[in-house]
């Protein structure tokens, strides 16, 4: 049985997702894979931290989680100790960094990887923050330690897109990337084409708990356009920062909008976009008519869907879920079992 | 550079097409991934054989066969020496098997899988012939002389089903595999929902190529439900022979079927099915109504798209080409690629 020992930093419903997902698989990573997943680390800055250098259990850590602290589990502290403090004392194979985005200072995220990846650990992310900043200097780090850094529920949460263009695309040169990559917008456009409001579809966005109290970064695309760095670094290797980005949101589309382009056999959907163009590789978030019988038209409500153009296979789409905790946790845990080869 | 030494067995158009993408890609395989393959080998029955240990030029050796022999090159015999024969004058990585399939017998493709993995080569192929009729044969004496098969091009030509499934999707549990599987039965039902008629519809699919001359295999769903078998064993593990998949062709579809189904918002699509059950696993090929706000009710022409029910993410879709020589050859090029871990 391989043993691959992780570090859970961040507890929201992501970290705690994933926390309970490994506590679901054990048998399955165990029979069909050959390994077991042991959570040596954990660390949040609300709810407290814990070494455990032969694993905790991952039902009782996550009740606590649930109950808002890890002070009843044997051996935690609410000191905050450093990360880098916390990985010298238990061998680490894995840090997983479930800390919330900013998509401004990319931190907490950047710097908890980038602490992973000095101390010459393996780092898995969810979050847009840090891959979103700076993924090339991620990268190199990693390279230059011997380690990796992986991030495919970055974007689409758990839905494959990131590893697919990796692994079962090599060997594709792919020009362009377009899709639908936040899911509360797409909502939102969803319901309007049945007739509600901007205002009464947004509203019901946040009662569904899809868009956040403040909803500029979904609706004025800055959710998407984060994506878009990520994607156009990893599909073209191409550094593209958040401003790079030319970025129209939703505020300005109308239901006389839609339903003028759904008269012509259209939808409009909130398209992100990274491109190579014979003037540089180009990202793009604005909403955009597709033609209905296009994949991307049919996606509707939270779902995110990415359409890649490509040499040696025309056109290929991915539809999935786009948010949520097991999803999301489900991506981490891809990512990991990729990197050990348990995969192979 | 990591050199890949590859024998060619069967050179119809995915043959060809693989020699010509391997041309095509030098550079781009040089670059990015740090690898060189050399065709060491190529063997038609037709066509001629060559053994050329340093590589032969990959564009001479298109441009001959596409006169029809191989004979123009140097080195080069047309008395149909044995695979086994040719395995033994030089060192070989894979053996990429693109031969025509055979449902029933799943000869030649099962032979030369057969031959190649006894000889402690690799076997890639795009057949269905061999993996629909003994995957877990093939397995089994792959993993007995320490190497692999790889077969993504089988179903859904290069788009990245299998290798979705094996690797990105790894962790989670698929219950149910649903979809286009066959581009000419698709094709066929698209063009009668724009109202020509089934005999009109399968003329034309014929004249553009998609349809044999003799399209029993694929109208009567044989084709698809080899796929299946393919599936079943690729997802559950689940040994599925032809004979057990229940198959209904799309002869018996007309034109007022679809026009109904339209009428309530549905269209027909040939659907391929492998799912677990509590009664174990079951396949399916049936001409399904989908609802049209379903991704695989909007797949027309001859695209291919393949739904998975997960348990952590839930319906992911991955629609793309389900033909075309160099769509095909894409996908033996990454299952190379991947075996080799260039793509890591």
């Amino acid at each position: 049985m391989k043993e691959i020992r992780i570090a859970v930093v961040g507890c929201g419903t992501v970290g705690m997702g994933l926390i309970k997902l490994i506590a679901d698989k054990r048998q399955h990573l165990a029979e069909k894979y050959g390994c077991e997943i042991k959570i040596v680390v954990i660390s949040d800055y609300i709810k407290g931290s814990i070494v455990a250098p032969d694993g905790v259990d991952p039902r009782a850590a996550h009740d606590a989680l649930a109950q808002g602290s890890l002070m009843s589990i044997a051996g935690a502290t609410d000191e905050r100790p450093s990360l880098s403090s916390l990985l010298s004392k238990t061998r680490v194979d894995f840090v997983c960094d479930m800390t919330p985005t900013n998509y401004l200072t990319g931190q907490p995220s950047l710097g908890i990887l980038q602490t992973a990846l000095s101390s010459g650990v393996n780092a898995v992310t969810c979050s847009k923050g840090g891959v979103g900043k700076d993924l090339a200097g991620l990268r190199a780090l990693a390279r230059d330690r011997g380690v990796v850094i992986r991030y495919e529920s970055s974007v689409l949460s758990g839905t494959p897109l990131i590893n697919m263009v990796r692994g079962p695309l090599a060997g594709c040169e792919i020009s362009k990337a377009a899709g639908i990559v936040n899911g509360t917008t797409n909502y939102i456009l969803t319901m309007m084409e049945e007739g509600m409001s901007y205002a009464d579809a947004l509203a019901e966005a946040q009662r569904l708990g899809y868009a956040e109290t403040d909803p500029t970064g979904d609706v004025e695309g800055s959710d998407a356009a984060v994506k878009v760095c990520i994607l156009s670094e990893t599909i073209f290797g191409a550094k593209m920062s958040f401003d790079d980005v030319e970025r129209i949101g939703i505020t300005g589309v109308t239901n006389d909008d839609i339903a003028r382009a759904r008269a012509n056999g259209r939808r409009v959907k909130l398209i992100a976009c990274a491109e190579r163009t014979s003037d540089g590789v180009k990202g793009s978030v604005r909403p955009t008519e597709i033609d209905e019988r296009h994949p991307l038209a049919g996606v509707g409500g939270a779902t995110n869907a990415v359409s890649l153009t490509t040499d040696s296979l025309g056109e290929i789409t991915i539809i999935g879920p786009g948010a949520g905790a097991r999803e999301t946790a489900h991506g981490i845990l891809s990512d990991i079992l990729d990197v050990v080869g348990a995969s192979r």
